[in-house]
C-alpha cells in the first residue's frame, strides 16, 4: 500500500454528481482552500477517467468528497489503489461513512491542512468472475458483492468454498460477501453481525435461506472465497449495488481482501462508530413495553 | 364454497408433468381404481384447459395428484373453486403437503373410496394488480404473492395498507403476503412464524428490510391488504413463484382471502403437521453444544 | 362474557401506586367527573381486595387507569372477568396500551360519558400449573406466561403439546406462550411476529433455542397448550413478569384462551396500532445505508 | 505462551467424571500407550488440584480427554496456561470440539506419538468481576461469559463499553461475550454469527433485546470490554455455564482475550469445521418446500 503524503500538496474536491447543492458547496470548499494558500481543484465527477489518471500519476494527495455515503463509497474505491485519503463532507441525511457536516467543514480545515487527524483503514474486497479459466470481470467493493437471483423470484443453489474447503451450500435468494464496512449495509438487512470499520475480516451471509444455516460466517482477512451457483433460472452478480452481471452455472465468483484499503480521514475518536450505533438505539424508545 | 360430493363418482388422476415415474405410477392408480369398479381417468396435465372445463362442469368429485409439493400446490389451486378435494401421493423427497407415499397409496384406497378421511381446508389468497382503476391481472395463490425487486439488486420502498390504514413502510428487497400454507415456504426463509395449515390468517413479512421492523404481521382472515412500491428501478410481482410480472409505481397489488379454500384429503390425525415439524427438529442433533 | 353497561353509572379511577403524579392527576379526574355530575371515586390501588369485591358486585361500570402500560395491564386483567371497560390515561413514556395523554383526557370526557367510543377486545390467557392432578396455581395474563430457566444459566428441555399432539421440543432458555397483546412485549424480543390487538390467536415461541426451530407458532384461539420441562436444574414460571414460581419435572403448565377478554376504551380508529408501529419505524432513519 | 514439547514425554488421560464408559475406555487408552512403551497415566478427574499442580510443574506434555464437548472444554481451559495440547476422544453424540471417535483413537496413536498433527489455537477470554476497585473473581472461558437476569424473569439494563468507548446499551435478558469457540454455543442460540475456531475475535451479543439492536458485534482480539448492569432485580454472571455469581449495580465485568489459547490436537485438515457445519445443513432436507 502506498503511503499518504504529508503535507498534502494538492487536494481534489469531488461532489455528488446530481446534487446541485453539492456542486456549489464544492466551489466554496475550493475557494476556502485557495484562500488559505492551498492548491485545490474540482473533479469533473467521480467516474471521470481524467481524475483516475491524475490520481494514478500522483497529482493529488487528498480528496474531499461532498455528498452522502454513496459518494464516499465511490471516492474511497477510486482513491484506495493510490493511497490517497478521503475526507467525507456530509450533505444529506445521516451518513455512516461521512466525517464532517456541511456546517462544520470550514472549522476543520486547519486540522486537515496540518494533518492533525488519523487515517481509518477500511478493507476492500476484490472480486473476479471466472469462466473457463478466464477472468470475465473484476471489481473492488467497499460494501459487498452479491450473487443472487435475477428477475425470477425463486431461490438458487449456492455453494461457498473457503481456501479450497466447502464452507456451505445454501438454497437461498443469494449470497453476500461483505467487508466490515458492508456489515452495516445489505448484510445487516439479512441478519448479519456488526463488524467495526477497521476489522480485517470478511463476512459471508445468505439472503432468505431455506432452512439451511442462516447465520453469517466471519472469516479472517486472508480467506479466499469462491461462490458458484446452480439453478434452472438466471443468477446475477452485483458489486456494491451496481447493475447486475449474469452469472452462469460453472462460473466462479472469487472474492478476497484487496491489497490496498480505503483511507478515510477521521477527526473524531475511534468510538465514533459505536456512538453512531448507539444513536440509533437511543432513537428507539420502544425498549420495554412491559414496564 | 361448493360441497364435496360423496361417494365420489368419478376420480381424476394428475401427475407431475416431467416425471416419467409419476406418469407410470398414475397409470397403476387408474388401473387399481378401475379394478375396484371405480371410474377413474388420467388428466393430460394440470395446466390442461380441458381438465379445468371438466372440473367446472362437475365431472370429477376427487383428484389424486402424484408428484411433490409443487404438483399438490397446482392441483389444490385448480380444484379449489369447484370444491373438489385432492389427495396427494408423494413420489419425491419429503413433501409438506402430501398425504400418502408411493408405497402406501394402495392400502389407502378402501378408506378413500368409503370417504373415511377428513378434509383439510387451506385458505387461498386472491391477488389483483390494479392500474388506473383497471385490474391487469388476477391470481390465486396457495403459498404467497411477492412484490419485490426485479433484476436490479437494490431495495425498494414498499408500502402496505390494511383495511385502508397504513400498516408499514419498508425499504426492502420485497414484501411477502403469505397464506398459512406459505408460512413454511418463502416466508419461513425470511424469518416468519409458523401458521398451522387450517389457520385463517394472512401473513405480511418483508424480505431483507433495512432496519425497518423485520417481523411478520399476522392479520385476520378478513383483512384487505394493498401493496404499492416506489423505486428508481423495476419492481415485479410473483404469484407462487411463477414468472415475474412488472409492477409500476402507482400500481396497487391487492390481496385478500379467496372465497374457496383448497381441500386436501387427510387420513392422518391433525397432529401430522406438528410431527412433520418435529421430525425436522429431531433430525438436527446439534441442540446443546455446551453440554 | 358480561356486557358493558351504558351509560356508565359509576366510574372508578385507579392510579399507578408509586407515582405521586398519578395520584394527584387521579384526584383531578375524579373532580372533573364529579363537576360533570358523574359519580366517580378513587380506588386505593389495583391490588386492593375491596376494589375487586366492588367490581364483582357490579358497583363500577368503567375504570380509568392512570400510569403506563404496566398499570393498564393490571387494570385490564382485574376488570376483564366483570366485563368492565378500561380507559388508559398515559402519564409516562410511550405506552402501547394507553389511549389518551395526560394533557388530553379532559377533552375526551364528553365522548367518554356519552359512550362515543369502541371497545377493543384483547384476549387473555388462563394458565394453570398442574402437579399430581392438582392445580397448584392459576393465573390470567394479558401479555404472556413464560416457563424458563431459573437462576442457573443453562438451557432446559421443554416440550409443548397442542390439543394432545406434540408441537415441538426445545432446548432453550425458556418458552413463551403469548397473547396478541404480548406479541409486542417479551415475544417480540425473541424474534416473534406481530399480532394485531384483537387477533384471537395464541403465540408459542422459544427463548434462545439451540438449533431447534426458533420461529413462533401462531395457534388458533381454541388451542389448548401444555408445557412440560426436564432439566438437572431449576425451571420457573412467570405470569406477566411476576415473581417466579418453581416448576418441577412432571408439572404441567396448561395454557388456553380465557373466557373473558380485557375491554379497552378506544376513541381512535382501529389503525392506531399500525400507526404506533409505523411511528417507531419512522423514528429510525437508518433504512438504506447504501444509498 | 509456552511451547508444546515434542516428543511428548508423559501423557495424562482425563475422562468424563460421571460416565463409567469414559473411565473404562480411559483405562484401555493408558494400557495401549503403555504397550507402545509410552508413559501415560490416568487423572483422578479434571477438577483435581493435584492434576493442576502436575501440569504447572510440567509433568505432562499432552492430555487425552475422553467424553463430550463439556469434557473437552474443561480440559482445554485447564491445560491452556501451561501450553499442553489436548486430544479429544468422543464418547457421546456429535461433538464440535472432539477430534477422534471411540472406535478410531487406536489407529491414531502412531500419528499422535510421532507428533504428526497440527495444533489448533482457540482463543480464551479472561473475565474479572470488579467492585470498588477490587477483583472479586477471575475466570477463563472457552465458550462465553454471560451477564444476565437471575431468577426474576425481567430484562436488565446492560451497558457495554469497548476500549473506554460506549458500545451499546441493551434492555435484555442478558449480554454474552463469546470466543470464536463459543460462537457455536449460547451465542448461536441468540442469533449470533459463526466464527471459525482459530479466529482472533470477540463476540458481544444480547439475549432477547427489547428493540435495541439485536446483532452481534465482532471485535478485534485486543478489545477490552466492560459490562455493567442496572436493575431493580438481581443480575448474575456465569462463566461457561457454571453456577451463577451475583453481580451488583456498580460492579464491572471486564472481559478481554486471555494470553494463552487452548491447544487442540487435529489430524483432520482445517476444513473439518466447515464440514461439521455442512453436515448439519445436509441433515435437513427441508430446503425448498416450494419446488
Amino acid at each position: 500500500m502506498q503511503q499518504p503524503i504529508f503535507p498534502p500538496r494538492k487536494i481534489v474536491i469531488a461532489a455528488h454528481p446530481r446534487l446541485a447543492e453539492a456542486r456549489s458547496e464544492a466551489v466554496r470548499v475550493v475557494e476556502a482552500l485557495n484562500a488559505l494558500g492551498h492548491p485545490a481543484e474540482m473533479a469533473a465527477h467521480l467516474h471521470d477517467e481524467a481524475l483516475k489518471t491524475a490520481l494514478a500519476a500522483g497529482e493529488f494527495d487528498l480528496m474531499l468528497a461532498l455528498g452522502g455515503d454513496g459518494t464516499m463509497l465511490r471516492a474511497g474505491l477510486l482513491c484506495a489503489p493510490y493511497g490517497v485519503p478521503v475526507l467525507g463532507i456530509n450533505l444529506g441525511h445521516f451518513g455512516f461513512l461521512m466525517e464532517v457536516q456541511q456546517d462544520t467543514w470550514q472549522e476543520r480545515l486547519p486540522r486537515l491542512l496540518s494533518w492533525d487527524f488519523w487515517l481509518e483503514q477500511r478493507m476492500l474486497l476484490k472480486v473476479c468472475q471466472w469462466r473457463d479459466e478466464k477472468c470475465l470481470g473484476n471489481w473492488q467493493v467497499l460494501n459487498e458483492v452479491v450473487v443472487c437471483r435475477g428477475q425470477y423470484v425463486r431461490p438458487l443453489l449456492l455453494t461457498a468454498m473457503v481456501d479450497g474447503y466447502l464452507l456451505a451450500q445454501y438454497m437461498a435468494d443469494g449470497l453476500i460477501a461483505a467487508t466490515p464496512t458492508g456489515s452495516t449495509a445489505y448484510a445487516l438487512a439479512v441478519g448479519g453481525p456488526i463488524l467495526p470499520p477497521e476489522a480485517r475480516t470478511l463476512l459471508i451471509i445468505p439472503i432468505a435461506p431455506h432452512l439451511s444455516i442462516n447465520r453469517g460466517v466471519v472469516l479472517p482477512e486472508g480467506a479466499k472465497v469462491t461462490i458458484t451457483t446452480q439453478s434452472s433460472h438466471q443468477a446475477v452478480l452485483s458489486a456494491d449495488g451496481q447493475p447486475p452481471i449474469v452469472v452462469e452455472e460453472g462460473d466462479e465468483v472469487r472474492v478476497e481482501a484487496a491489497p490496498s484499503p480505503a483511507l478515510f480521514v477521521r477527526f473524531q475518536d475511534p468510538g465514533y462508530f459505536y456512538r453512531n450505533l448507539a444513536r440509533y438505539m437511543e432513537q428507539n424508545p420502544w425498549i420495554n413495553p412491559q414496564a
